[in-house]
């Protein structure tokens, strides 16, 4: 389903999700200060390609085009657009042979992640992949902290659900201590989400056999 | 890599990538006459989902922002941007754990399909792909005969290699015939891709016990 923003409401997520020429690193060092979780995961699974260890890709940001220019003598520009919301998670691709899928979203809240930084639709999508034995998670950053997580995308859907029974709006950072993995900050790749699934797969296989 | 399309040049992939609203069906009844590659495969995969067999979408057309504007009380407007060439293939998604790739191209040419259909990059993404375990694949379709070929990727690196080394720049009708699998149209789903999927697993697990 494809919604336009609502009105009178500055289009937020653009901080985010848009394309990484639109912004400037704030230092130039290798320190993670600066870098926004977007930029951190397309060097990590740059990093990924070039040793063929996986094939994870951001999706590109949907838009809706409305009009399209086509000037003699060069590229055709569109001259009017909207964003679109998502009907899925911004990453996907293949580890391994399995089908890896997750969104990736960062607050500034010091205690608890909100959960309006997903929407239904996404959340729909990943119950999806999960019954389709796909990999499915989201890496949460506490930016005041420098602090990634990994969240198993079922811990995520129990949230939800609580807060569509009436409970609360978010999760609580101890709650995603509890449930979920801390990602320490590397050099390269810079967030080391994979060895997190090689983790959990093999006590996943363990619990099997 | 992000590269606008050459001047001088109307931009032409905006007939398949672009958003299905852009378009109309060219008559209201379920015959293919009219539907495009796009469309059939939008309601593919529509299918697939609802009755959960594949979770498998096209991913967003590839756009370069340049400015936007945030009217009072109204959505953000994009005045300008650009298309992108795409660095991956269109379609990926996941069917029963496996991670599924693939392109889909169309042509109105009667006797082999033009290799120029695909680019550098998509080729090198599909090997990258297959490397990985993934299943990789492209839909071919003849426009004139209405006829919808499989053709796994490996079959195409090998006539995109051949082109390379001073070859032809097409496959032939009869190359697809051969390494192809014809997918009858139907009207649920209407390209059943997945069936072919389904053969090729079966014959490749067969190959190994």
């Amino acid at each position: 389903m494809n919604v336009n923003y609502p009105n009178g409401k500055k289009y937020k997520p653009i901080q985010l999700d848009n394309d990484l020429s639109l912004k400037k690193k704030k230092n130039g060092s290798y320190s993670n200060r600066g870098m926004t979780l977007e930029e951190d995961l397309n060097e990590t699974n740059e990093y990924y390609r070039e040793r063929k260890i996986a094939v994870i890709h951001k999706k590109p940001t949907p838009v809706q085009i409305v009009q399209v220019d086509y000037p003699n003598r060069s590229a055709a520009v569109i001259k009017e657009a909207y964003f679109k919301l998502a009907s899925t998670t911004d990453y996907n691709g293949v580890y391994n042979g399995k089908y890896i899928d997750f969104e990736a979203k960062e607050t500034q809240n010091p205690t608890s992640f909100p959960l309006k930084n997903f929407h239904q639709h996404q959340v729909e999508h990943m119950e999806e992949v999960m019954n389709q034995g796909g990999v499915c998670f989201v890496i949460l950053r506490f930016s005041r902290f420098e602090q990634v997580y990994f969240l198993e995308a079922k811990h995520l859907l129990n949230y939800w659900n609580r807060m569509m029974n009436g409970g609360r709006k978010s999760i609580t950072k101890e709650e995603i201590e509890q449930n979920g993995h801390r990602i320490p900050l590397g050099f390269q790749p810079r967030i080391d989400y994979i060895k997190i699934v090689d983790t959990l797969e093999k006590v996943r296989k363990e619990g099997i056999s």
